[in-house]
């Protein structure tokens, strides 16, 4: 039943318009509010819903059904916090009031993730839940955008609380409209900010260029060496434990439905921006990689400054397979900046507190075929499988700290513009996705 | 007599409210505000004014006392003009609403140059014209700050307007407060702005990353090739043909007073920030420089991001020697950083408009002589000489077009924060530049 509930819209538009931008000082009381506004949301669908507050950093939220111990457990993951936006980004409509338009809702946070989150909502306030098949719990963080720093110490803290038998995360997203995907594996997460310092203020570039250290120089130099001229990694160590993709992982991504020039155009390049021989699937799924988001120097922007800037600044951030440890590439990329920045510099070099480990799971996993069945039923065609090249926390950290599996179960489309200027999800999106939650509540395709 | 004439501050603070920023697309309507008002102060002085709107760009203030032939002709140069400023600098106050604390006036333009500007026209203001022992043209400009576009071009247009026999130069500064220095030379200038292109939005670097380039990256290898490790010049053929300092250079050099303690204070660097051995005065004065002016990928000030971002942009600028040409440095510099950045990236660079010949004038020009002359009689003392690590376009272009040699004649101090934040000039620059000025206009020291 392919359908928006009453009241979906009206919700994503409130949730929407809270920002809870995790990566802003400022955000905190955001994200509080869209933690109590999710807290209530889910006692109006029949849950038992609380917020822990325990941790450092935002609240978890939490809400389960009544818990019967003949049932199977299910733990619904998600995130209520989003990626920052501003309209000095370019975008056509303020981030934080959600415009509709050609049947797209666009906001920052609409596809990542708020729509997700309310999805499974949805789902189980249409249902009498004394009588469905599962125990059903319920667990939103308001970290994922900076990667969770606190959700290791979290899990183990809430052990008890948070034990089930299977994970389904409300967190992904699909490669087509009309066959599902399912993931088999994510990449795993870890980043650094530097800051390289010259003086304590501008200079003028003739008065004192050539005498006082340039940290933009510096910072260009330090961040050269981890690529080389091809653009492939060329920082020692990094590969060292890397996982080769195996012949199965590199089968199962061939046989992906895949159309370049599908991806050309969602991923906003032209023809001859990538090789025509790149595997795309294998690039993103499969392999490392250590990426520039970010520089800063010298305020650009204000128009031609003859100055040696103060100060330099840089993001960079990692994917990473598995035997490829999130902590310790961290600070193996540390050293290495840190070593190639001149020792006259002073520099400010943090490992991001964030951080999210390799994670895969079978495709015979018995939760994965549930998810694999419920989208068979939806989209009238059995799903494809891949890995994935974004990074959640939960499904590793879960792993490894209560030993269950996650189920990657998100229902937004890869082109709507996540971590992106004018981030959108479909009315489309929230149909199938309702569907397929519908389905998998009832486990009525298991 | 080191007095402030009366009406001196308030004109000002008058010409420093106007922004004038030649930098900003959006500055040229303040540029012409400032314009008009120099031409009436300038009318007001006595002088015959007007405005050279022929050229592309802002227009050249021009004004002239009666020419007689039997006198000398001085042609006072400085430029209106100013460097960018924005509170998001990181300003005290407004850079744009001079404020007066502790003996300096603080505001974009307060050293660099609007105080110069003014020194002349009061000191003209307080003779008979047609008694002084010299004929004067005064021509300002509005392009300085963006290294004088089309000022080769108006030199030729106005060849018989500007004709004289020394020119004097507002734009300069003094090293001390009690001892002047005059400039045996100037580096020349030119610049690039590149932008490396990648997607038409930015990517979220997990679904992409890996697959799609990343022009930050490209930028940031580009950048690197420019300097060896310790910070030295690598691009070939960069100094082919850059003359190497002479003995006697050198000698005038170490000549000059220097006091390391006072410089790294000036510069706002820790004594382990710069060699203890590095000649500050050679490496300012009469070495060359490629300098990273500013960097720009992915909005960094925005928070954590993890995006491959859609595009990055440096701005680069050279100081140079005699025997480097600036249109060639700056092909060379284009052409180098072009080669740098893989094929498949689509590109912008753009020489800026804005370019500056090195430039010598012998410490026995006459016109120079004089001007030592009258700052021994303002200072008490003799003043040094020294070699400019600045770039102002006028001396080199002047002299290829009308022969004639500049002396550079301006009264801030190089503390004053030009081009940074907090730009301040001191009240006790305008007693000295006055009286400076006076003496000169009677060619009393002479």
């Amino acid at each position: 039943m392919k359908t928006i509930p009453e009241g979906f819209l009206a919700d994503l538009t409130a949730l929407l318009e809270i920002p809870g931008v995790s990566a802003w000082e400022h955000g905190r009381s955001d994200l509080d509010r869209a933690a109590e506004w999710l807290r209530q949301r889910l006692e109006r669908a029949g849950l038992h819903a609380r917020l822990l507050t325990d941790m450092p950093g935002s609240a978890y939220v939490y809400a389960e059904t009544d818990i019967r111990p003949d049932r199977l457990t299910l733990l619904l993951y998600g995130h209520y916090d989003v990626q920052p936006a501003t309209m000095a980004d370019g975008w056509t409509s303020d981030p934080f009031r959600p415009a509709l338009r050609d049947g797209k809702i666009f906001a920052r946070g609409a596809t990542d993730q708020k729509m997700n989150l309310l999805l499974p909502i949805f789902a189980l306030a249409e249902y009498d839940l004394a009588a469905l098949p599962w125990n059903i719990k319920v667990f939103y963080e308001g970290e994922e955008e900076i990667l969770s720093p606190n959700l290791d110490a979290a899990l183990l803290r809430y052990k008890d609380l948070l034990r089930c038998d299977a994970v389904f995360s409300t967190d992904g997203w699909q490669s087509t409209a009309n066959q599902g995907d399912l993931r088999l594996g994510l990449r795993g997460f870890c980043g650094l900010e530097i800051t390289v310092k010259g003086s304590t203020k501008d200079l003028h570039s003739g008065t004192f260029g050539g005498a006082a250290p340039n940290p933009a120089q510096a910072l260009a130099k330090a961040l050269s060496l981890l690529h080389d001229a091809n653009g492939s990694i060329a920082l020692p160590g990094f590969m060292d434990g890397a996982a080769s993709p195996s012949e199965a992982e590199r089968q199962l991504v061939r046989e992906q439905p895949f159309e370049r020039a599908d991806w050309l155009a969602r991923a906003g390049l032209e023809d001859d921006a990538v090789s025509p021989y790149l595997a795309v699937g294998e690039r993103t799924g499969l392999y490392p990689t250590i990426e520039i988001n970010a520089l800063e120097a010298g305020n650009y922007a204000a128009g031609l400054r003859t100055i040696v800037p103060r100060s330099a600044s840089a993001r960079l951030s990692c994917r990473l397979v598995p035997g490829q440890d999130p902590d310790t590439v961290a600070v193996l990329l540390k050293d290495a900046v840190d070593r190639a920045i001149p020792a006259h510099f002073d520099r400010q070099i943090a490992i991001l507190p964030g951080k999210s480990r390799p994670y895969r799971i079978a495709r015979e996993d018995p939760f994965q075929e549930l998810a694999a069945n419920v989208l068979t039923a939806v989209d009238g065609r059995k799903p494809c499988f891949s890995y994935s090249g974004g990074s959640i926390p939960m499904p590793g950290a879960i792993a490894s700290t209560l030993g269950v599996n996650t189920v990657i179960f998100g229902f937004g489309l890869s082109d709507e513009n996540m971590h992106g200027v004018d981030e959108f999800c479909r009315l489309t999106d929230i149909e199938r996705g309702m569907a397929a939650w519908r389905l998998l509540l009832q486990r009525a395709a298991g």
